[in-house]
């Protein structure tokens, strides 16, 4: 019967069924809101590459929902670090390219190492992860194969109607973009040919390779092969953690590029292992040697995000981004997707008040888009600062690990300043306060939606 | 009497009679430690120009001497602020070059405005400050005319001998260099030839202007007249603030300069005002009209720092280095006192448990000399990683300041994601935990000479 309680609550659609659009969709099920994902894919299989979660993040996660911390940990936790002495996950940074005694060239500085505590990181592959994530989320919720061609207002109501490239559409009350750095979403808010609804070239290019335990421990010796290490170096790094329940170390070499790289052009090209060789051969002897494990052939990626162009607002209406959507940074914190989960958390409040406010009323439509703006726009000003600050803050972080002042002696000094800087950042990602996040997102929509009395 | 628990204290020699020399002398004084201060100049009359300190260095005054908050105040306070409804000091950044209103060239939009709290800043003149400074300190601790030349140690017990330019000496079991920027003790430390020795160019120039309240009021306006505020634009910034009890405003004008400024050349040298109308020719008007109210001959600064060589340590057996000695900064934070504020308060608590440590123990001076170097290794310890932060932070900020982005319409997004780093910059000087320092510091203190059961 229509006016009654039950209609009056929202309806979202979220375009995109990433790791952020499943974890929300999670997080909005546990809290009773209605909730579709439109996935453009026609399956869920998706790059094993791995990620990891810092344990702030699965804080936040587990405040949506608490499956999601199941789903995470039910593809089996990969740790970073492997020291039966100490417990603690660590950020380790080393020398990757001097060669500090003259007489020892087996001799590598720790530079630093940074305590992210207890499971300070949990680390897991994005496809099994994903793989679980989807099995936690009632099958009707999801739909494959749409692919969002365009959004409309379909009356004076604010709703809105999503139409798909296959012909078919679907309404919902509101919309959130989880479609990734390459949104469409973002295209419709802002323009097909803004620079703005475009990620652009970071000037960096990434290789990643998985190496067989047994040749990394012969390349870097146990302890380095065993646990997370970075090493900087002039225009270059190089970081490593063991994956696979210790048996493989995954590697990712990241390599300065003053060129250009075209929007227009693909992401991924063919590249050789003779180019790393070329470019590490100078570096400490361990990284030559672990570079002699990587296949001859291996894909070249360009590392593109939003730094050139961020969005001046992540709300439009009824309609908002999140995650890489709105804020596709590159990986130098490792802290992308935490970012998209902080996000999530903070929808997930925001439509439990929308839900508030509509409940027991019986409200007219305009009242519903009116809260669903209000939201919207409360999640702007709570989380657009934090995430533009992270896509700036990698760069940086990248900048630092890649200082040329590593290749020169008399620069050293120099370079290990800026040790300070990479603590205070990690710091920042790492102790997000959550619970005043919560907060000061009810306080605001309150004052946007103050509370009706029943 | 030889041996006695008197001469068993230590006698510290400070070099330079500064604002951080002379409140250190005025912290040892107070906790009845021997020190001498040796100033080459032969009076302690300085260029006026203005200087300001965080409510947080005032609190380490305090804790070294609350004399030294008295001088601070007794030559007046100068608020940076002044607004009869709101007690709070603050930093206001503007828009300085942009025309975000077409239609309306005056309006300038306040980009951020940053609270540092009630009495957050305190204004003083630096030659006020320093004279106040003196009147506190007893006349036989200050030996003026007295240039550093060298210093030779004296024997195997580790006693010093300062020998100065003009033939006489004077004997200490420690120095402390507190000789600024130019500093000879930090020569003496790491040799004349070696490029830490030396401060190097900032690639900034700096202007500075005092103009008089009703010339800036007309150029500003009152509000911006009457408060700090600082102006941000492409490759360059100005920032002003009241001075003289409101009578004056002081102005600082930065500008980028590629060029390179050698290290031998004198870094004051003659300018024009015409320079600057055409560097800021296409800048917001009010800024335009401030410059009108400059003499037409104006002294041009080079700013030069220790950024591209900062010292490896600030100690060296029983000397050490404190402030712009040992961390010269470029004034971007206006926190560079503050920091050699922090610096002797640290040092002040180290000679405290020198002090401790030999008291009542009849020590043979080799103990003394194990625990005065023992003492400024912890100082190294304490305050080298966070003062060559701020000398990083510094630049950075300038750098933040001075976007190419502001003067890009394109780019005013981008260039607006600087403030969530500005803000955690500017806490992170504000907020420092100077008990946590004093507690930390007398830790290491006693890890490396254990106290003694008397």
């Amino acid at each position: 019967m229509p006016g009654t309680v039950e209609d009056s609550s929202v309806e979202i659609a979220i375009v995109g069924g990433g790791i952020i659009g499943l974890a929300l969709a999670a997080g909005l099920i546990k809290h009773d809101v209605k909730v579709k994902v439109y996935e453009q894919a026609k399956s869920f299989r998706e790059i094993g590459a791995g990620m990891a979660f810092t344990s702030n993040a699965i804080q936040c996660m587990n405040l949506m929902n608490p499956d999601i911390v199941s789903a995470l940990r039910s593809g089996g936790s990969v740790p970073t670090s492997f020291d039966s002495n100490d417990p603690n996950d660590y950020l380790r940074w080393m020398d990757g390219h001097n060669k500090r005694r003259k007489d020892d060239p087996s001799y590598q500085k720790m530079l630093g190492k940074l305590s992210a505590g207890y499971k300070g990181f949990e680390g897991t592959r994005r496809d099994q992860f994903l793989e679980a994530l989807v099995k936690i989320i009632p099958e009707e919720i999801v739909e494959l194969r749409k692919r969002l061609d365009d959004i409309e207002e379909t009356g004076p109501d604010g709703r809105l109607r999503l139409n798909f490239t296959d012909g078919t559409s679907a309404q919902a009350d509101a919309v959130i973009g989880c479609d990734g750095i390459k949104s469409r979403v973002r295209e419709l808010i802002f323009g097909e040919d803004n620079p703005i609804s475009h990620s652009h070239y970071t000037h960096k290019v990434a290789y990643r390779a998985l190496v067989p335990m047994e040749k990394a421990i012969e390349a870097l010796g146990e302890y380095k092969a065993r646990n997370q290490h970075t090493h900087f170096g002039p225009n270059a790094h190089i970081i490593h953690y063991p994956v696979a329940s210790q048996t493989m170390i995954n590697v990712a070499v990241f390599i300065s590029d003053p060129g250009e790289w075209p929007d227009d052009m693909v992401t991924v090209v063919p590249g050789l292992r003779k180019d790393l060789e070329d470019t590490f051969a100078d570096w400490h002897p361990c990284l030559n040697a672990l570079i002699q494990h990587f296949p001859e052939k291996i894909e070249k990626w360009a590392v593109f995000d939003m730094w050139d162009y961020p969005a001046p607002y992540y709300n439009k209406g009824n309609i908002c981004l999140a995650g890489d959507a709105a804020h596709a940074s590159s990986p130098h914190h490792g802290a992308g997707a935490c970012c998209g989960i902080e996000d999530a958390l903070c929808l997930c409040t925001l439509m439990c008040q929308v839900n508030d406010t509509l409940r027991g009323n019986k409200s007219a439509a305009t009242e519903k888009n009116a809260a669903l703006c209000a939201a919207f726009e409360v999640f702007d000003l709570m989380r657009r600062t934090r995430s533009q600050w992270l896509v700036n803050s990698s760069r940086r972080a990248c900048d630092l690990y890649q200082q040329p002042e590593w290749g020169d002696e008399t620069k050293w000094t120099k370079a290990e300043t800026c040790f300070e800087e990479l603590q205070d950042r990690s710091y920042k990602i790492w102790r997000f306060d959550y619970n005043g996040m919560i907060k000061r997102t009810v306080e605001e929509y309150e004052k946007r939606i103050p509370k009706t009395k029943n």
